[in-house]
């Protein structure tokens, strides 16, 4: 494992980055395009095949051994293919056949960025040397993935850990994914600073109304944007405190923009934890600031494809049964 | 695997039931004591140790080659300790070390009670051939456990799959385990009737004021009683619903008392379960009664034993990273 370089692929509605990364997590090529995401699948298409050639033209390329993409998702890893939401010319897209063409038949792990995420802050980052961890981002959007039992836990389809889409609040606001109080409905940036301009935030003279102008706001003692952050910790602490139940995780990673709110974020988030993380098997649960920067997405697709068989199933070696 | 025997122990509040456990899910020797749970610790392993004596008495305990205890919870296989919440005189109990004793070093598996019903269903009931599933019993209490990547997941201490203390309702009524929402506060059998009597329902001249005579007002029509049961189906489809938007489950199955409603609950859970499971990879999520009777308990005790190696830990094979 690792001693081989593996091709890493990021994939988002932004960029779309692209580099050989070592045994070690070191990226050391890189390339990137903007990624043309108003444009139709071909065009986007060549966005990747342009990262994927500029890579090839290194001298350690033929070093390369296996691919692994983390992309925006939804992502269908048993299927190969994906469906960014912000990437509308893609649909049920087989990246996966695309990208194995341009390889030479190198083995090509999918899985969806929360699984990326997860990956690098499992191999090198917060989450290191713990068994059972649940990763999280929190921005735009909130994701996340999952180890189990030491191993990458991506599910069949490459998109488990999506615990931004569970409810936290049965009868809360509609999200946009078609339920009803998600966690991200409540905890992402975006719905931080509705709830504080809704209950009568003011922003300060340079007019920012972003989650970051918010946390300033909590900083500063504003009561309003203190309780915008603390509706966004219980959200949070009910999610975690959910996953922990379900399948038993000793720590809780986060990162992503509003996380680097802070204590402002994490003080109240652990406050509430103690709320709903209440069975005797899940209240030494700790949560923590992720460690990985902007380089995760790559980082994580590497680990991704080292940790996993092509295909996105984890390993199992148990008898079959008589 | 299931080649030999294995000794199965259900520890419940009320019984203690063992059995020596075929390779086909057979019991071929039963033995089961009423459960001293007003008595002191040292009173309630008598119990268990005559049951084990009873079965070692049988001509066929000399091929058992595995013990498989499943118990009411708390447990903690990672310690061998089990702290059920209807035994007072046992917590943080050495169970396993206790049996192990008795047993004359037969590897010793201990799960909770969810977590052995889970591992019966996969084997030979309604979650048979399923990689991804969540078991579940809705009757006094809420309980569950889950199978991922085709191998039970007990988690480390055995209690994964405890869905019935998430919250799904981040500001609702405290629960009894000291959390807020909880699926069980809202779908339990008592909760259920205790909703009905509050809103109005009235109970027949027999005086039945159980989850069951709520179900049989339900089927006649009642519309009190048909809105209790139409709220536990809500929760209940959320907490499925985070199930399968977390580690991605297939098929959920249900058992237990409330489950024995039929159609009275399953009807509203699966239309509520379209509110809630709404991205693309659990749209196809099914949800079905369970299928194996009371002796779900030994005969999941008796899979568990052979599906882990003993201590409860799943068994992974991933090369250590270099």
């Amino acid at each position: 494992m690792h001693t081989d370089l593996v091709v890493a692929l990021d994939i988002g509605g932004t960029k779309i980055a692209g580099a050989l990364v070592d045994g070690h997590g070191r990226l050391l090529v890189r390339a990137q395009r903007p990624t043309p995401a108003r444009e139709d699948g071909a065009t986007v298409l060549r966005a990747v095949t342009s990262v994927l050639d500029e890579l090839a033209r290194s001298g350690r390329w033929a070093a390369a051994s296996a691919v692994g993409i983390g992309s925006a998702g939804p992502v269908d890893a048993s299927r190969g293919t994906i469906s960014p939401v912000n990437i509308p010319g893609w649909r049920d897209f087989p990246l996966v056949e695309h990208v194995r063409e341009r390889v030479g038949g190198l083995p090509v792990t999918l899985v969806g960025d929360g699984v990326a995420m997860t990956a690098a802050e499992h191999w090198l980052g917060a989450a290191r040397g713990r068994d059972n961890a649940l990763c999280m981002v929190v921005s735009t959007g909130v994701g996340g993935g999952l180890v189990l039992g030491g191993q990458l836990h991506p599910g069949p389809t490459g998109n488990a850990g999506h615990i931004g889409h569970i409810s936290v609040d049965l009868d809360g606001d509609p999200c946009p994914c078609g339920g009803r109080g998600c966690v991200e409905r409540i905890a992402s940036g975006p719905n931080i600073a509705r709830r504080a301009l809704r209950d009568g935030w003011l922003p300060g003279p340079d007019g920012d109304v972003t989650a970051a102008a918010v946390a300033a706001g909590a900083r500063a003692g504003d009561p309003i944007a203190l309780a915008s952050f603390e509706r966004a910790a219980r959200a949070l602490a009910a999610g975690i405190a959910a996953t922990a139940t379900l399948v038993e995780i000793e720590i809780a990673v986060i990162g992503g923009g509003v996380a680097s709110a802070g204590d402002v974020l994490f003080d109240p988030l652990r406050r509430a934890l103690r709320d709903y993380a209440t069975l005797s098997f899940v209240r030494e649960l700790v949560v923590v600031p992720a460690r990985m920067g902007t380089d995760a997405g790559l980082v994580g697709a590497a680990a991704a494809a080292s940790d996993l068989p092509a295909g996105g199933h984890s390993l199992s070696c148990v008898p079959p049964r008589s």
